[in-house]
């Protein structure tokens, strides 16, 4: 939620002269993104967003998350749309740092999130696992099953400072997932990330996704177990049906889910819990007292976490005989 | 610098609703202003800021900021315009603060502004002062001579952690300006505080003055003597002859300066340059360690008035013989 590099007019002018993009207006550098420095920009062809890529996001894993927009926008996925500069480069460089432009995305995400809204990101969550089909980039998931052990030994020996017992609960979870974690489920290109302040609505309709700098390859399913997560659950961490059923229909109503995905949903949600309770919980332990960006409560997801351990199956979900 | 406000999109699109500007696009928390929290908006009719006004900001001057940059509007001085709701009122209410919109204004400061563009202050500065003329509110100038010794006496017994003998260099001019201060000139709106960052360019062009929220009543030639201050000297505090020259003589083409102005601007010049260094020296103190803004370094102005001192007439800001 910061503006960590500061441009100058004249960088960026000189910067901007590289792309087809008309004349600068005016930039203002905005309150968003916690991974880069993003700046809204006016040209005389319209808004455009700069990023500027901070240490925390890898360079080599640029060209995946660029060429997926590309890849997806050309497929009719509303996300912002990487303009090449006039040597066919995605990627440029200003004040030191790895820069892109993005057309702008009009919208802005649902602080109250309906079944509405639920059912459209279901629908352009499959739509996107589709379009992603022929991508042909890969990135292994970093923050997926086989990550998670690595993650956790990061901090713990302090994980019981966040809750009592948690550490106990953490390492079962993961003994057990490693056991039960599926090994042949359909994959593809995820989104891995697709919280409701990465969906932009423009009067309840589906506007555009964006923040794709999660994305990598892993089991599509897994995806809607992050939305079930991230989507449907109240402040008391509370299943609401209604949200859980509208975004699994909205999903199927583009990509039906296969026997084996159903099978596997409230494991992969399990799953799902953990690697938000995981990274929350680092962030929890290393965020100084006072900065800018307040984490995220990672109990939120332990109690998510215990929900998806306590179903028998993904009708706990759809509300439907399965 | 930050966004100290957050507003939910139920709340802004209620907000909005008030005001014929259309539907809403998007909105984003920008990363501009030290005292409001500023959110620029795109609207189906265009592009908008939004300003919450935090603490800071006495309410009750709201009207006068607001009145003063429609009336300037109003006159073709390019600045922000209020857009008043469907009650004509200017000022509403969102997430607990004072809020108001203004249209967007295109343009950016310039980093490192050049003879051309103080000229073009000059200008808009003259331009600023006679469509003020009849501005029908008022407003004491908080931060005018009357105001420095009370500004001072929150921190004189610390002023010598900033530099050896500053509360004795301090002391001193107040009390010599209090005395030689002149009481004669000629007054009106003045913006008081046209930073290079409240003076947007689009192409070297002039395009805008933003950030009114200092405006008050005072002498004009006094806020052409915090203009030399802020755009005219060097990072080393020396002037820049050719920049000042430019700026009075800008200035001068649209409103010349009155002969008792002329002979005060020296004094003129010490007094804005004591008023910069009181506040930055106040800042200097009371800012955090680690804080987002980091206060600007108050020495640049004792440096700047011990060069008004030394010279004996405005000749030395224009190069001519007076």
């Amino acid at each position: 939620m910061a503006v960590y590099t500061e441009v100058t007019d004249e960088d960026l002018e000189a910067f901007i002269a590289d792309f087809s993009v008309g004349e600068l207006l005016s930039f203002k550098g905005i309150a968003e993104g916690v991974e880069n420095t993003n700046y809204i920009l006016h040209t005389t062809t319209g808004p455009f967003i700069l990023t500027l890529y901070e240490k925390r996001v890898a360079r080599g894993d640029l060209p995946f998350f660029l060429g997926l927009m590309q890849h997806l926008a050309d497929n009719d996925i509303p996300c912002p749309l990487p303009v090449a500069n006039g040597r066919g480069e995605l990627l440029g460089e200003l004040a030191g740092r790895a820069a892109a432009l993005v057309t702008f995305l009009e919208g802005f995400w649902a602080r109250r999130p309906r079944a509405e809204h639920c059912a459209q990101v279901g629908q352009a969550l499959a739509r996107l696992h589709l379009a992603g089909q022929d991508f042909n980039l890969k990135r292994d998931n970093a923050l997926g099953p086989d990550g998670w052990q690595a993650l956790y030994s990061r901090f713990d020996e302090r994980a019981d400072e966040i809750a009592p017992d948690l550490a106990q609960t953490i390492s079962r979870e993961l003994s057990e997932l490693a056991r039960l974690w599926p090994g042949d489920l359909p994959e593809g290109v995820i989104h891995a990330d697709l919280f409701p302040d990465n969906v932009f609505f423009i009067g309840d309709k589906l506007s555009g996704l964006i923040d794709f700098y999660f994305a990598c390859n892993d089991f599509l399913a897994y995806d809607l177990a992050i939305c079930i997560n991230a989507w449907c659950f109240e402040k008391d961490a509370e299943l609401n049906l209604t949200k859980s059923r509208a975004l699994i229909r909205g999903y199927e109503s583009v990509r039906p889910l296969e026997r084996n995905e159903r099978e596997a949903m409230p494991l992969l949600a399990r799953g799902a819990a953990l690697r938000f309770l995981l990274t929350r919980a680092y962030d929890w332990l290393h965020t100084p007292a006072g900065a800018i960006v307040k984490p995220h409560d990672p109990l939120a997801y332990l109690r998510r976490l215990r929900f998806h351990r306590s179903i028998p199956s993904i009708a706990s979900y759809t509300g439907e005989d399965t």
